[in-house]
């Protein structure tokens, strides 16, 4: 990929500073940068000219101070899952692979709280907590990096209870353009001391600063556990299901929406029979048996009032798994309508007052076209993605999920919601964020402006 | 109070600029001036030249854009219920007082969401949704605006289950330094959709924006609600107790710490006879009847292995507007210790696992001072006020309670907590954050001049 004009490539001066710095954790081998073109998205790729794993806070400083000298770009990488282009080096430069820098400095059960580097994973973390009692919520599907995810401002299906990467980051380290390093937040609960860089950085994609660090909350992990699913004759029920579920304040830990046409593929990915109709699937965490028998009789209730039917509890260990299977597995179950296509996915958000007719009128457009989608939605919070099994290699196939991922943003903005629920920006939604943020964006600028004046972080992305 | 040399004060030509815009809602009188030169604290007043009462977003642009054109300082006033001078117009300039901007001008029961000009106040706000089933959980204490709120990032008592003003805000309108109106975030639950900005402005004190309409996220009213106090031996086994139970996160609503010196003066104040010793004041919103139960009697059973005596529970609304009335006077009762006086109040938070020490070795300052003070907590934060009554013409009162605060703030952030939980920076608390935030504070202020260049919002202010 051609540099921008205003930046330089690394070249061997660059790379003679950056091997002075990460001696042998640095490649130039065509392989190893070919792996850090790319996410996990359909975005063309972008070759960077080296890769650097540093490992430590100072090796990122050096890392970051050596580009800005050089006027090179530099594009952090973490687990390579991110969906909207964020790590592919369109301008070339340096990948910064923090996955070296994975491990987990502090926990506190009594603060509830803990402290990691940035390329600690989910599952790493989830294994580490497991012996204290201890959880980290939050589950973007993907075994993410922690940096990865307060960079993309990330969540999943138990946001609606416990929050997205936004609520979970307390503070961070921070490596900025010119290779300063700061602290943002603290491990205080809460503060009105200064402006707020933590959330700042949290869902800047790296390109205010590359987040080496972070501190994070934690919570007991629950005493009692439950899942059910319940399905309905349409949309609206469901959705109405759910609305009816928050007002009352039951605070269900995962609520997820599967319509008809994912239910399908999820049965014959997965052999399972699941009624073939737009579908909850509910977890509750509780204090007792009683609390989440409680909570899932609520549950119960209200969705027999909306015409849900067959309302399932699943009680055991093993039930849940199988439950929760299915709804992980939707993705593959998705790509597997189509054998041999890629996953086109969308992520609109909208306030819930406006979900069932946002999802409708998307699926309207999805069956006069020519592509098939499949729909699994956090529809706790709104959130929901079509997944567009496509032919990377049929322009048709592209094309058509381009227009009908466009309609969907622009319906999203329109109904006062937004493009990116949790995905974030990076290469793919970049051209609706005028339209959603109107002058908010030029303040966007502005603050890029100033904390990366050259514009080496990450350039191309968000903005 | 004298203008900064690179500011000019309110002169003819801006006044008559000033009231081309707001008519008769504008005044040069002294009287009226003098109401807007400070908030409640301690802090030393500062006069406006001119004080104008927007009625729009218009409105407002047009004076911040003669503002910027005059190179006047914008000072944005609320409720005046500020305890840190936030609104004391330290260079003069224009007061710009929200508040016949409090217009309610959406609520919605479906999406828990409202939005609400920024002179709105909590107890105006309360008493419109109490007909709906929705709740605004924030309660700071004063009747403060929302605008105000939100630019301290202000909190309270339900904090410890509902969030701060950093959680309730969904998005905003902004006037910036030249005039622009933005609008940030957005009504969807969650957005990865560009930097937070909305985060940004709240807590931003007046010195980035003037911040004219919030969106906020209601929550359903509890159906069932209790509360409870309890009494300890000492401090360590009530926040060993506050610990505990949100580890095993029984979702306590509220939970208040009393010191044996706060009760003692409650008692005397309010005629009550709680023990005079540090005492817990919990609420517990559920469910059901069953639900509050259930968490009530956890808690009783973890105060009991700590040595809490007294459990007692108020079921009955009267019972619990006592206990409530009781805790929300503590205020008024530390200053009644010393008749006469006025409140010093500080506003440490740590986190939890040093609340105690940070308590016990506050408390052994003061006990050897010529000061007395009174401990009211937000403990489920880490979050505490001492609350010292002082005389304000006696300079010893003042330089001992200078001298303590800025013990306790040190003792703070030595600890990883904070100078400021709730209360904001403003005059008095703008010493600490160089120690607080190190390099970040220069990013603030970098942000700062990114933003309003001419440094006319709120300046002496926080950074």
């Amino acid at each position: 990929m051609s540099p921008h004009p205003s930046f330089k490539p690394a070249d061997e001066a660059l790379i003679a500073e950056l091997t002075a710095v990460a001696g042998a954790n640095l490649s130039t081998a065509l392989a190893v940068r070919e792996h850090h073109a790319r996410g996990e998205s359909h975005h063309p790729a972008g070759l960077p000219d080296v890769v650097v794993f540093p490992d430590s806070n100072e090796d990122v400083q050096a890392i970051v101070s050596a580009c800005a000298k050089h006027r090179c770009p530099v594009v952090a990488f973490g687990a390579g899952s991110s969906l909207e282009g964020h790590v592919n080096a369109v301008h070339g430069g340096v990948s910064v692979d923090l996955t070296r820098m994975n491990r987990i400095l502090r926990v506190s059960a009594d603060d509830l709280d803990a402290t990691v580097q940035a390329g600690v994973t989910r599952k790493q973390f989830d294994k580490h907590l497991r012996s204290t009692g201890l959880i980290f919520h939050l589950d973007p599907g993907a075994d993410a990096t922690l940096g990865g995810m307060a960079a993309t401002r990330a969540s999943g299906t138990t946001a609606v209870r416990y929050g997205t990467m936004r609520d979970a980051v307390l503070g961070l380290k921070v490596v900025l353009a010119d290779g300063r390093l700061i602290t943002t937040g603290g491990r205080a609960r809460k503060s009105s001391s200064g402006y707020d860089l933590t959330r700042l950085f949290v869902g800047s994609e790296g390109t205010l600063g590359v987040i080496t660090e972070l501190t994070v909350r934690l919570h007991g992990r629950p005493e009692a556990v439950a899942a059910a699913t319940c399905h309905f004759p349409d949309i609206e029920s469901a959705v109405r299901t759910v609305i009816t579920t928050i007002q009352l304040g039951i605070p269900v830990a995962r609520i997820e929406l599967l319509d008809e046409v994912q239910v399908e593929a999820v049965n014959r990915f997965s052999h399972l029979s699941y009624p073939v109709f737009p579908t909850l699937f509910f977890e509750f965490h509780g204090l007792s048996e009683r609390d989440v028998t409680e909570q899932a009789e609520l549950v119960g209730e209200i969705a027999a009032e909306y015409g849900g039917a067959a309302f399932e509890r699943a009680v055991t260990p093993e039930a849940r798994a199988l439950l929760w299977q299915a709804r992980h597995d939707a993705y593959y179950a998705a790509l597997a309508m189509r054998p041999g296509s890629r996953g086109w996915t969308t992520d609109a958000c909208v306030p819930i007052s406006r979900l069932a007719e946002c999802i409708v009128e998307t699926k309207r457009d999805i069956a006069a076209s020519h592509l098939v989608a499949a729909l699994v939605g956090h529809v706790g919070d709104g959130n929901f993605h079509m997944i567009f099994p496509v032919n990377p290699d049929a322009p048709d196939d592209i094309v058509e999920a381009e227009r009908l991922s466009e309609r969907l943003a622009e319906r999203a903005i329109s109904m006062g919601g937004t493009c990116t629920g949790e995905h974030g920006v990076g290469l793919g939604k970049k051209k609706y964020l005028s339209r959603e943020h109107g002058e908010g964006l030029d303040v966007m600028r502005e603050i890029k402006n100033a904390l990366d004046p050259l514009g080496i972080l990450n350039p191309g992305k968000m903005l």
